[in-house]
């Protein structure tokens, strides 16, 4: 740690498709002074998210793109070192939207939160307890709205999204198959998240294996992929099936729009839906799933995996590490 | 009108995509005698819906295909003309599943209901006031859910249901903009049906229009085509967009599943959401939807306009018809 630099991963080259360590350079610039209502943050952790995919691209999105040249826009968290706003205290943990940098001096706007759960990880605070287990708690519980008995399939079912959305449906009651790459994760869905299922969609026989293990068919479908494995699931929905578009890790790019098969015929031969989640939306309700997550983790009822790079060095490559899907479990970077 | 024969239009081959006039035939069969239970209906019209393509298909569906050889599905209105149920007299009017026949003897499962407003065309219950007509109700007040100042865009926007949806938009306060093939059906949508905007969607620049006419974009899109027509529709929704799907007269076969440029980052990135409407699911409701849309009909709020086939023998090619757009409104076949 050297406190008279401020390392950052900044936005180099605008990527078409998957982000790649060219498309970012790391850099060393100065400490930043906070300004009047502003925080000055030491981070600790820095989140890589299959998001971060849309936050640079140039494709229309949810939000404005990451500038070239601007530091790559990241959750984080760490630790107030510095404090020019009277609600924060110098030592207190808070995470939000600092960057991928050492320092970040933020204002409110980019706080999202005190870490307080003192007898559990920081980490976690950009996993099950930040924005990948809101996702899923809002994403399952409003949108997918699982009710008990039901199937409940995922994709990316062993990710910081998925792995969470498949430990809540199984907390309701539903019967949950997840679906994955390879029998490492596979493993992992049946023995840590407790699936009552697991397929590895690189099997040929893939589609067959999950209309095997769904059974009666498929009431929820949480999907972080969207592609082929998302049509082979479509292929099997019940009556009044709910899809959750949560991600598309299966999509190299969209720009142009890759063709797939149309979705009108099952959504209206099923009368089903398909709807998608942006976790922001949720942001005035994050307190309610951050107390029923912390709850479930301290009770063993989810349990979770982290996949922790150690250095700021690690950055670039990162993003489009979880597309190879090599890293098992939340992937974080330690920088501190 | 003769009474010593019951002429049917008999499902003669099934087949792949839009039904064709050779594949039905006109036979004359004995009017059937009503068991206990059943009345007697003499048809007076029957009904040509776009829906009939998915009911005699053999690729999956809402309801089992129509049997090779069977009389084709349909709803109808008639006459009460003999009544072995305690429930129905002669002479009263009735509208449900009775099929593309001059006679039909059925139980209560196959009436939808008694037509009582004297007041208004028969004819009407089969379309405004019949399923075309619930269809529209339920299909954009229960899935579509617009607020007043949305702006609703409606494909096949001068079609039975079409056109009734653009007209409980209004209604609802909405601005509304129709997409229909051709001069004619466009300046119908503008005139009788009072949409704020009608864009056809043969012209080189259709999706030029639309966005233009769409200002600050879709709302909700009631959805009765599929294809390319949609595809340019789901480029322009905004946040929370509601897309109602109810149709796809685009698309010439589901079997194989046609490609399509994929919905899922629209979805997402919009958090919109794409629903199936099955108008039979609503059944427990139908009075809801007759009592709103008849009062509306007497208003002049709602109006409506027919293409009267006349005679049985149209029955064979009036589906392929709907398909080539020929008619201008709510197709229809008198038969006594």
């Amino acid at each position: 740690m050297r406190n008279d630099v401020n390392r950052q991963v900044r936005l180099k080259a605008r990527p078409t498709g998957i982000p790649q360590a060219e498309h970012f350079e790391l850099v060393e610039a100065a400490v930043p002074e906070p300004t009047e209502g502003q925080v000055l943050v030491r981070n600790l952790y820095l989140s890589v998210e299959p998001a971060m995919r849309g936050w640079v691209s140039a494709v229309a999105n949810y939000s404005e793109p990451v500038p070239l040249g601007a530091v790559m826009r990241s959750v984080a968290a760490g630790r107030v070192v510095q404090s020019r706003h009277p609600d924060y205290r110098e030592g207190e943990l808070v995470a939000g939207m600092f960057g991928w940098q050492d320092f970040a001096a933020v204002g409110t706007e980019a706080i999202q939160r005190k870490v307080t759960e003192s007898d559990l990880p920081l980490s976690a605070a950009l996993g099950v307890l930040g924005l990948n287990g809101f996702t899923a708690y809002f994403g399952l519980l409003d949108i997918g709205q699982p009710k008990a008995g039901e199937t409940v399939v995922v994709s990316t079912a062993a990710g910081a999204v998925g792995s969470c959305v498949g430990q809540i449906a199984r907390l309701e009651g539903c019967r949950t198959i997840g679906i994955a790459g390879g029998a490492t994760k596979t493993a992992l869905c049946r023995e840590l998240f407790r699936y009552d299922g697991a397929i590895d969609y690189r099997l040929p026989d893939f589609e067959a294996h999950l209309a095997e293990a769904c059974g009666s068919g498929v009431d929820v479908y949480f999907d972080n992929t969207a592609g082929p494995i998302s049509d082979a699931v479509l292929r099997h929905l019940n009556v009044g099936a709910r899809v959750v578009v949560c991600g598309t890790a299966s999509i190299a790019s969209w720009d142009p729009l890759p063709q797939g098969p149309r979705v009108e015929r099952h959504l209206l031969v099923k009368r089903a839906r398909m709807q998608g989640i942006l976790v922001f939306d949720y942001a005035q309700r994050y307190g309610e799933a951050l107390a029923a997550l912390a709850q479930w983790v301290r009770e063993g009822a989810i349990c979770y995996r982290e996949d922790i790079l150690e250095g700021i060095e690690q950055a670039p490559d990162a993003i489009a590490g979880l597309y190879r899907g090599e890293n098992l479990g939340k992937r974080l970077i330690r920088i501190a």
